[in-house]
């Protein structure tokens, strides 16, 4: 069952459970921005499912919701935050001007993002450069999932790696993908709904092959997609975001060790190139033919264009939000629960 | 049938080959440098193999093998370089000096080269910056090879990307893989050795699965690894080599109507980051922990060891060239029949 919501009201209820659960009104709304946008989105598995998640990490005191980022620029074209053991994004939204600035000034600029929780998608990470005229590209570290290739056990975060780059009078094309096979979220789905996984998706604990949702997120681990090409990818991502940003790596994650320690504390590497730099103010012209030739080609759906489509339907009907997650978070944010959306 | 060479003995007949084909001296040495080094980490696919492609495209005059290149430094992190329809490394050799200067001053700096033929393996070109304490992301772009993720036809270059990262006190660890399951390489050799093709490498004119590497190398296709993921990787390839950089997308390739033209006129985009700027200069002995879980989780072989190896045992006992390449190589340098390398 849905229950049909506006994402003016769904942000500032998403926003309301945070501070409910000890967020400070600013980073909370932060937050609400894109757990809300997800859900608009038709992003469900990183929308407002992941609120009790959330608020289990603010209210154990794992994740500070009232961190302060303390945001370092250490050269010319590089910045380092130190999130403060809050929010990723919070630390993300302190640099992203002066990142912005950087990469129009130098041409390309990096920043990372260390002592921070990742716990939504990537992809409202780097949209917004996009649609400022940046091509963008972000990863992120997490706890342990993925078996790397050869490996018998979990070593690598699902490693979400995300890119972005301006359109010629469209939204941005963006495309926001785990290192797995299939998303953490897509398995907590079929958790719920009690669904097998296809094969070829995990391992269990003894490193053999399950379709059980249960074992893979377990003690078992994902797979990287692509085989050892996935794997390189996903290694990519753990050096990025982890080693060259200062955070923790995966497998030193100690959430496991800590009741409500939902989110992990990780590393986020973003990265901007200024594309007039190089091919000059032609470049999201010239790139318009590209994406003519995929048409072309068969190609009927672009990576995102499921998105902007729940976007474009969700700004005309309001945002479907299954009933049950939603009473949760009305629950969440202590409004009665009576209250209509 | 093997020959053994010593790579000093390789680099020069080398040279000679592509000078005698047309090449400048000081481009022919560039070139040499990287087929010997393919050679000699027993990277075969591109190695000595590829020396009739790169005499041929000489000689046609498709390529011009005495191109000097043009570096604009557009901005302070940002290089473009024309490389004058000539040898793609030519054009890195050319800018690499300042790429690396602007990347220790900015912490992150960039080059895109278009105009360029990259015939060659792709880690080569990473590598040393690897050597010298930089994290490196190289990808190039080339002739349409792959068809994306739901279309009927190619559209995408093999587009390979490359990694590399230094280590401490070891050689840097370094991926490099095409966008396809399998490489053009790969299946050049498989050509030549008349087998088939495992199942979902490749379809043909008609769009449908083939395990012929004619019919694939033909009018066929390359299927990108990782199903849409591995797509999106391709994507995002083409847009930084071939968009951002503002080079030829690789259905713009022109080479089809030109008798010779055994190369792409191409693009590449290279990244440097320095990782002292963000974690500070503990990033080499922090990756040494990932490098030791991974071990432990049974991972006995990384993206690159076995070119390590290669490369010790080439050191050791010189290096081993298929009989028919080398004793073509040596008539392409027009050295005697007889000489002994």
């Amino acid at each position: 069952m849905k229950v049909v919501v506006q994402i003016d009201a769904l942000e500032p209820l998403v926003a309301r459970a945070l501070v409910v659960a000890g967020a400070s009104n600013a980073n909370a709304r932060i937050i609400a921005r894109v757990v809300a946008a997800a859900e608009r989105d038709g992003c469900h598995s990183h929308g407002v499912l992941r609120m009790p998640g959330f608020v289990t990490a603010l209210r154990s005191g794992w994740l500070n919701g009232r961190a302060t980022p303390s945001v370092r620029e250490t050269a010319a074209g590089t910045i380092s935050v130190d999130a403060g053991n809050g929010f990723a994004q919070v630390a993300l939204e302190a640099g992203r001007g002066r990142l912005m600035e950087m990469a129009r000034q130098n041409g390309i600029a990096a920043m990372a993002i260390h002592n921070g929780h990742h716990f939504a998608a990537l992809w409202p990470d780097v949209e917004p450069f996009a649609e400022a005229g940046f091509v963008a590209i972000g990863c992120v570290s997490s706890r342990r999932r993925i078996a790397p290739w050869g490996a018998k056990r979990k070593v690598f975060g699902t490693n979400p790696m995300a890119f972005a780059c301006p359109r010629a009078g469209r939204p941005p094309f963006v495309w926001d993908q785990a290192s797995s096979v299939m998303s953490q979220g897509e398995m907590l789905i079929a958790q719920r709904e009690g669904r097998r996984l296809p094969q070829g998706v995990g391992i269990d604990a003894q490193g053999q092959p399950t379709t059980s949702p249960e074992a893979i997120l377990g003690a078992g681990a994902f797979l990287p997609f692509g085989t050892h090409k996935g794997s390189a990818v996903a290694a990519m991502v753990e050096i990025l975001a982890a080693a060259v940003g200062g955070a923790e790596f995966g497998f030193e994650d100690r959430s496991a060790g800590n009741p409500g320690a939902t989110t992990s504390r990780s590393g986020q590497f973003l990265l901007l190139i200024d594309p007039s730099r190089f091919a000059g103010p032609q470049f999201a012209e010239r790139l318009e033919l590209l994406f003519a030739e995929l048409a072309d080609a068969g190609v009927d759906r672009l990576p995102g264009d499921r998105r902007l489509e729940a976007r474009r339907r969700a700004g005309r009907d309001g945002i479907e939000v299954e009933k049950a997650d939603y009473d949760r978070l009305v629950d969440l944010a202590g409004a009665s629960a009576g209250s209509k959306p």
